[in-house]
């Protein structure tokens, strides 16, 4: 450990919440938001060259072992949000934070995490601790 | 043509609409629809063993490259459909039919079909023609 | 009916197909394209100003009564698609056409088209023609 | 408190993962989980007639605030899975567990928790613990 911590990425996207995703109540879908999530973390990955295909590729799939959603404000037909995700762990898992806002007025909507844990895909058992490849996508150092 | 045309399968299954399957109007989002279909053409294709599973070991893909629903009535929360589908077509293609009614009072609600051609994984080319195996699996002679 | 028929309006959205939307088989679940569709119909609703929130204001329904698909080409995880909408028809009821192509080579993936009819908010019954506010928005004399 | 504390009501569904839920690595995609457990917590507040229906004519919303999941295994197509929907706490919020598992095996795949709070549907704002309607449904003295 360090007092130098790199610098981590981060990666936002924009959602017009769509008609299909708008319940009985006029808002998003609480589930939906998983989506959203999602897109933003594509994101994220993409930034340091390490999403799906480069996962697979790279021998592990990381599949999501825990996701957690706080919801504060609604987010209503046809609003515009913005999603943050933040990458905040990567030694022993990849954790995820994600910051839901209204893309105009900023104001704070929702807020989250994900945490993705490295399987070795021929063998299907997890692995304590990242493998060497995320360091060298992040540019880390081990 | 023949006059002594085949028995062929049919299956029903039922769903529930969910609240995270209606929209605004209080009704089942009329996309949600693909998923009710799918859900009894599994039933049928289980009904003479050739769903996603046996269709992979045969070494064909049977892409659905057609979909048509026809609402005639909605669907409300709670509501309780029942969903027949129906093999109408297995020649050329698979067509499938679906009549979706209201489980209690048998109201028809909605209907369609989709098509599926049958593509050689290998290739990845499309048959003109389905292959033996579903013969077989329908149990009729070619 | 005149030769000179109206310009009527269409509109262009970009989806990039998301890993939520993605089968067993790598492409994009044939059920999604209802969402694709959407997403083009309701840019197409905004462009005259007779989107959800219009419709409901001016005492309308406009539930889609039918959805039609044919898919030439699947879209894979990634995949940057097109999705044009088109108004095709509007005396008797909205018909829409949508092309979905790939973003960038322009290559067809798939078509399809919805209908949807008026429905009285209050009355619950369907009007058979299209209401005076539709031709308004329009900007087409009755 | 009480050490007589009151029987919670439970409930539990069945679902068959179905195709269109299962994503590239051939398990239910982890944002899908949203769905089985709104179906788990529907059937719950059914067993107290508190569901969306009544909550509604009740005067308040009960939004969903946070969710929580935790993934062990994952559930893959064509499997039952069980979800348990478990009332664990209802003064100040309705907390709902669950507990997802394989349905012949009774393997433990998943868990996870939501909370929802009651909102006066008139003022749109929150309750500061839960209205004595919610006594009522549950059988409860206040």
């Amino acid at each position: 450990m360090s007092n130098l911590s790199p610098d981590l990425p981060a990666a936002e996207v924009f959602v017009e919440i769509p008609f299909h995703d708008v319940d009985l109540m006029g808002v998003a879908w609480h589930g939906h938001y998983a989506k959203y999530c999602e897109i933003a973390r594509c994101a994220l990955l993409d930034k340091f060259s390490y999403n799906y295909k480069e996962m697979k590729e790279s021998g592990y799939a990381w599949p999501v072992i825990e996701l957690k959603l706080r919801y504060a404000h609604p987010a209503r037909l046809g609003q515009k949000i913005r999603i943050k995700a933040m990458l905040r762990e990567y030694e022993l898992h990849l954790k995820i934070d994600y910051l839901i806002a209204d893309a105009e007025t900023d104001e704070r909507l929702s807020k989250g995490h994900t945490i993705q844990v490295p399987v070795d895909m021929r063998t299907q058992k997890m692995l304590f601790g990242a493998p060497p490849i995320l360091y060298e996508k992040l540019g880390i150092g081990t």
